[in-house]
């Protein structure tokens, strides 16, 4: 494996004083991991050094064709002082099946999760402690050639920063409101949708804009062929409880596969609850929500862990979900899972991972 | 109108030796135009300064999110001396329609071209003289939000830079060879298709490698929903000439307008050629080739102009077109729309943009 040089910062920052107004990936830690890949050299000298800013090329390719891809993580500090990360394994294996799509680099990803531990460590006293907080993880790679031709790059940097952050959505777990996109798609069969790649997010913004002009905090996007077939929520990936039964959309090659998706499968299968991933219409969530089957409704993702439905919007019509409050099911994922991160609650599953003690 | 500052370099680079090893995007002036928005404030600090590296935030959003749009465009040497734009009023009114779909605030078109030609007059040195080759032209918005939450930014940067550049194809007018995709997508209806930004090009790099490795040129794109009617061919639109009818796709809302395209349909009408925009399915094109109506068959975009193609490949099937040479419609447009760009010749309708004289 490469060594990683260490460069410290003679600068440290200030560690913000009041934990309850963190808000999210506002503050940056005092380092960052990086490394940088040059074809026929591969990925070198890695490095931790201080945080700061990117020198880039006005014609980098990432800025005019969008060839980058990135992960979203959180370091928790559990009540003991250790560091702990939440199958983190799994982000840097998805990380390089994005980079497939994005035709990039592989990384090690062996090495990228020692590089993040080692900075971790390095930055643990940014670990803010009260609930709902965690250091948000960013590992990052964009191509960086100084070239305008469209090709597929032969520089790329990768990086990792870190910034303690508070809940994702302030208003926490209240359930939100969404509103049905009909017009815009977020991707397509064929497109990007199944990796995390920034264009996937741009596909997002105007819509995500005029749901919020309307009041909505959130959109639910349909599939791009159809236009029938729910996919995602915000960032989120998205779960239904119809009578005895948990939906899920099916991977079907425009979703991004979650990591809190997988594990909340998981988690209600041990628990016996039937769960199916498949297809899941606009028509059978409006009909069950008419025939009262429909008794909670959650998206899942890094940033938020779980975050509940409250009300749906499709055209002129709005869609009340189980009163407007938190599933008993939807709450009990969501102390599961964060038990289960912050070190609270047993990991029957090693889904833990210990970065390091106190 | 803003004022612009200037600031000039006080290291001017050498220019190239030889126009004829200029290649495409690769070579930069020694200033560059750039202004700043913020919410509240809009556009503001316009400034020609040394061309120079950007300084951004590993934070910053659109390396993240990818909300950021550019434009292609060209400005010639004339054989007097004159420095000549081609419609370039079209463009800065394309950039602000790809700005809405990407939720980015308008620039001023007036102010960004009277900019740009600031910029040209100082670079006029700058620009080759030798045939086929231009002074590339790149103006780009990025967003700049210091921040990881997804949302539309309230900082961008606009900046034009300029590249000296020969052909875009270093085969020239040589008929390409085109494969046509049928697993990947670029874009499809609801997404930014119609927008030039960075993600529909993230898209087509994979598939565009995968062409390459067999012997491909360029990718003939599909719709994303009924993956059969044809959409454009590598980052240009394509045409047809099928029988006395020249076919182009519709701008179904997948499309990039192309001013290019808008040109050749404005010139072939001119001359009497029936152009049609309409739906142009693979089956058709197979057909057309099998029962000999397909005549030609071309790309057109400001970087090649205008793009013979010479074979096609479905599946197992490869179509031979117009023996491999380039048809005389498609030299005719090319020679036309060229000869209008260098001021070679008369410029019935008004497309020339005369920036300054020698």
């Amino acid at each position: 494996m490469m060594d990683i040089r260490v460069e410290l910062t003679k600068t440290p920052k200030e560690k913000p004083a009041d934990e309850n107004k963190l808000g999210f990936g506002k503050i940056f830690t005092d380092h960052m991991f990086m490394m940088n890949y040059t074809e026929g050299q591969g990925w070198h000298d890695a490095r931790i050094v201080p945080y700061g800013p990117l020198v880039l090329s006005p014609a980098c390719s990432t800025l005019h064709y969008g060839q980058t891809v990135f992960e979203g993580m959180k370091a928790y500090r559990a009540a003991d002082g250790r560091v702990l990360l939440f199958r983190p394994q799994e982000n840097f294996k998805r990380m390089n099946r994005s980079c497939d799509r994005l035709a990039i680099p592989h990384i090690d990803e062996e090495f990228a999760l020692k590089a993040l531990c080692q900075l971790l460590e390095l930055e643990k006293d940014w670990i803010p402690r009260s609930e709902g907080t965690s250091l948000y993880i960013r590992p990052t790679i964009i191509a960086n050639d100084d070239y305008l031709g469209v090709k597929v790059a032969s520089e790329y940097i990768f990086y990792i920063i870190l910034s303690p952050s508070g809940r994702y959505y302030e208003s926490g777990l209240d359930p939100v409101n969404l509103y049905i996109e009909e017009k815009w798609v977020r991707a397509s069969k064929g497109g990007m949708g199944t990796a995390k790649t920034a264009g996937n997010y741009a596909a997002s913004l105007l819509s995500q804009e005029e749901a919020h002009e309307q009041g909505y905090a959130q959109v639910l996007w349909l599939d791009g062929v159809e236009r029938k077939y729910i996919e995602e929520v915000g960032s989120m990936n998205v779960f239904f409880v119809v009578g005895d039964e948990v939906v899920t959309p099916e991977l079907d090659g425009s979703i991004l596969p979650g990591i809190t998706r997988m594990s909340c499968i998981e988690l209600l299968k041990d628990w016996g609850v039937k769960v199916t991933e498949r297809k899941f219409s606009v028509e059978e969530l409006v009909s069950s929500v008419k025939n009262g089957t429909l008794k909670e409704a959650f998206g899942t993702g890094t940033a938020a862990v779980v975050s509940p439905i409250g009300e749906m919007r499709l055209g002129d019509e709005t869609e009340q979900i189980g009163d407007h409050k938190i599933g008993k099911l939807t709450q009990k994922l969501y102390d599961t899972i964060t038990g289960i991160q912050t070190g609270v609650l047993e990991d029957p599953k090693g889904w833990r991972y210990e970065v390091c003690k106190g």
